[in-house]
């Protein structure tokens, strides 16, 4: 397979239903590569489930534990795993400030075999209002498993 | 060299300097995957200079010409060169709304030999004032060479 098909084959948008693993379109690759959609939905299905049992350490898990994680966010880059969890921690300090999280049209686009670029929104409901916005995740697969080495997430533009 | 050990070694933060491609520091790697930094700051760089001429056609040379190219912004997310060349003719017509464009604070964090992630900030002055934010690019190797295949840019808060 010349390069360029492969990377078009790679590029290939797969749009991933929450809850619906048994449905992923894998495309053309052997198993080795496509595990990763998967694995990785698995885990934003996994991340997604305990932010609305209020278990912000339980959604950590799916962000590498390591000083390099990186986290984009409104207020600048946040680095490190231990830091990104206490912005968590300060902007959403129980469960009623952290509302219910729902994921939507999630992207997988692999990188390679050993990274993987998602695209999705999320939208956050509160009772204070709700909130929405699109986010970029790159997942790498380290030791543990498939894990967020970079997030940047932003909100919709509220109205004035 | 164990995978974990690697894998921190791809993820050391590469602060790099603009126009200062002499003083990048490539790590443990070699010439294969090390190319990868100096080749992305070269597109930054000349994306830099053709914004600063006006020449948006030519700040478009360091995006992948792909229908699946994807851009994610205020507005959400745009999807094909053209649609993203389209969205910036919009928003900045001329080379005055154009103003002056500086990137700062780049890293470039490879992802296996064929990608790249890479953070950085950016500044616009205009005469009717400066806005700055931070953006996260995903580059991938092409056949054309490397070419920003993702781009989430978003703006710092305004103070209100």
């Amino acid at each position: 397979m010349k390069s360029s098909t492969l990377l078009a084959a790679r590029w290939a948008v797969l749009p991933l239903l929450l809850f619906s693993p048994g449905h992923l379109d894998f495309g053309q690759h052997g198993s080795a590569v496509d595990s990763a959609p998967g694995a990785i939905i698995s885990i934003l299905n996994e991340q997604q489930a305990a932010w609305n049992r209020g278990d912000v350490v339980a959604f950590m898990n799916g962000y590498w534990k390591s000083p390099q994680l990186t986290f984009a966010g409104s207020g600048g880059i946040t680095r490190g795993w231990q830091n990104v969890l206490e912005r968590y921690r300060k902007n959403y300090p129980d469960a009623r400030a952290m509302g219910h999280l729902d994921f939507s049209g999630l992207e997988v686009h692999p990188l390679g075999s050993g990274a993987a670029l998602v695209l999705g929104r999320w939208h956050l409901e509160r009772t204070s209002g709700e909130r929405g916005g699109i986010f970029t995740l790159v997942f790498q697969r380290v030791p543990e498993g498939w894990r967020i080495v970079h997030d940047h997430t932003s909100a919709d533009e509220r109205k004035p």
